[in-house]
């Protein structure tokens, strides 16, 4: 096992009617940014409930935050914070807003000239951040309980990352009720999404770390249980809340104690999402099982272990079968050119993207850009 | 699932080495008390790990907390910390360690007459304490990562147990190599106090938990892969260091979220620590297959989920069998008559207890001191 610190001070409110803690968590003292995204929580109920919970605060809007939020977004939304005294950042909804909200935080205290810089360096240059808390209403990202954020900027075709201790969400408030009338594509996303994140942080080489193994192994099967169920009976509490729980389990850093991780599938998908607009999980339906290909004589050990414990399969073939299978019954594509799109000019637009950044993936920091492409190549 | 709030704020810094942290997580404004237990520290090389990371900080000493840490000794520290103006308390040791320093930091702060009432509120009474750390060198109560406590008063005979967010440590050190040196008796305590931990949040009924419960049998699966290794290879840090994260995560309040739970082997094997002086794995190994055979019927279900995946049994008698093997295969007892005792008289000893308290104990809170007596008088 290898060293590791651990901490995540994040307060988890899960379940149904929790929003209405909302009110206790909140400090009355400033006004509070609520941050949303297309106006989803207008329909479904969730923004009365925030602000019922809120009555006695004052309380700001800013909505508007897309998917795969837009650092222009942010910047728009930066100068509300400014220009109203903002002491504290609630963002309600998907894992979108969150991020954003995050690099928002960061930002509103940030002292330099530039705040694409806090982008630049990977959150390196965080040293202080607004406090914000959430009600996550999409199950996928695993943000409410994480300092990570993921901002594209359209100006550059770029789409970066950061993570910080500091911007960890004080309190979450998930409540499976919430997610009921989401679209069945997101909570589609959501599945891949969460099974994905796991398997960054799992699928390397054997690192004598078994609890965690089995930790993640336990969010897989989760998932592999209920994603059927909560597609198909979207108002069955118990597997939307398995669901969720497992979503927010696969990416608060539990599972990364200690053990290796790979994020080749994020980084290249990353750029398949900045280049073609495909949803996040698409890119990773995509790419995970090219990663895993190119890979399987050093990940061999694992993916038989992964086959074995959640497949019942006997070999690492045998397991990336039964992956991009699942992937498949959740109705979720697994190749470019189910979007259209010609592998080989994929392979190449990324392969310049990361050959410009000298980008290196894998949990043993030797694949180029070169592989990338090759990945890409398999994957048409 | 169950509505539930989650939070634990404390720093794990894992691994080799890790003590030499120490210093940049302690204020040095004001004096810190370094407690411990019968002196190990100071023959096994953590005290002078210790003293030399906190070298530019003022450290007075506390040391002679026995195990089953009783309130009178605490009571002593409590003078200690007043007299010297204490800022920071900085627990070095095992559970009892722990145990005493969470009491003594929420004493240091109580404003009421008389501490024992902390106790005898089971924490309620808590409203501040000091800050507090550790540097945790025996794996086995999770203390190092949750704001539970149990203290004894030696002139009542009562163990009386204290919960409260206010006492989570803020930070903990777990470095494997600090636990080479325990004696074998220790390391068997901890892994069967680690497993009957995740047995009372996992061991009741079914509720729609499913990562709940996988995440509480991955633990017991570590366990039982890691346990005999660690005890009969001392030095193998991978061993003892999955065994060390095992037993933090038994008990780190993330497995209890959203699930029923049933701590009546805690509760009846207090009795008997307190009676007899046995160590507190030692009553837990006697008392559980008693709770589970008197409850076989409202626990069949989890017994077989619990057997057939831990165990590859076929039923609930199997499962309880397979498990008191396994203790057995530890070296652990798991009969009265193993260390003397009637069990007549500790039926009769811990029903007049429960009576006069009116305990009630199980996850349905409906079995009294007359149920106590009856599973103790099984486990002959």
């Amino acid at each position: 096992m290898q060293n590791f610190i651990f901490k995540n001070p994040t307060e988890i409110l899960f379940g149904r009617g929790m929003i209405a803690e909302l009110g206790s968590r909140v400090s009355t003292e400033s006004p509070v940014l609520l941050l949303y995204g297309g106006g989803s929580i207008k329909r479904n109920g969730v923004y009365d409930q925030v602000k019922t919970a809120l009555k006695t605060h004052r309380v700001i809007e800013f909505g508007g935050i897309e998917a795969n939020p837009r650092y222009e977004t942010c910047l728009k939304a930066l100068e509300v914070v400014k220009a109203n005294n903002i002491g504290f950042l609630l963002a309600v909804g998907g894992g979108s807003v969150l991020d954003a909200t995050k690099f928002i935080a960061a930002a509103a205290r940030f002292e330099g000239a530039d705040p694409w810089e806090i982008l630049r360096t990977g959150g390196e240059a965080i040293h202080s951040a607004l406090p914000l808390g959430s009600v996550m209403t999409l199950p996928a990202t695993g943000s409410e309980s994480n300092g990570n954020a993921v901002i594209s900027r359209e100006a550059t075709h770029e789409k970066l990352a950061l993570g910080s201790p500091i911007v960890f969400p004080a309190f979450s408030v998930l409540d499976p009720e919430t997610t009921f009338s989401l679209p069945q594509k997101q909570v589609r996303n959501g599945i891949v999404d969460a099974f994905i994140h796991v398997m960054e942080q799992y699928m390397t080489y054997p690192s004598a770390a078994p609890l965690q193994d089995r930790f993640a192994e336990s969010i897989l099967q989760t998932l592999v249980e209920v994603g059927p169920v909560t597609l198909a009976e979207p108002q069955n509490y118990d597997a939307r809340a398995a669901f969720m729980w497992s979503a927010t389990l696969a990416l608060n850093t539990l599972i990364a104690c200690g053990v290796p991780q790979d994020w080749s599938t994020h980084m290249i998908g990353h750029e398949l999402t900045a280049f073609y607009g495909l949803d996040h999980a698409e890119t990773l339906a995509i790419v995970l099982p090219g990663v895993w290909a190119h890979e399987l004589e050093r990940k061999k050990a694992k993916l038989e272990q992964y086959g074995a414990r959640v497949w019942n399969t006997k070999s690492a073939t045998e397991a990336i079968a039964a992956t991009e299978q699942f992937f498949h019954t959740l109705g979720m594509p697994t190749r470019l050119g189910d979007y259209g799109i010609r592998a080989e000019d994929a392979a190449e637009k990324v392969r310049a993207r990361f050959a410009e950044r000298k980008t290196l993936i894998g949990e043993h920091g030797d694949l180029d850009a070169n592989a990338a492409a090759a990945i890409l190549r398999t994957r048409a």
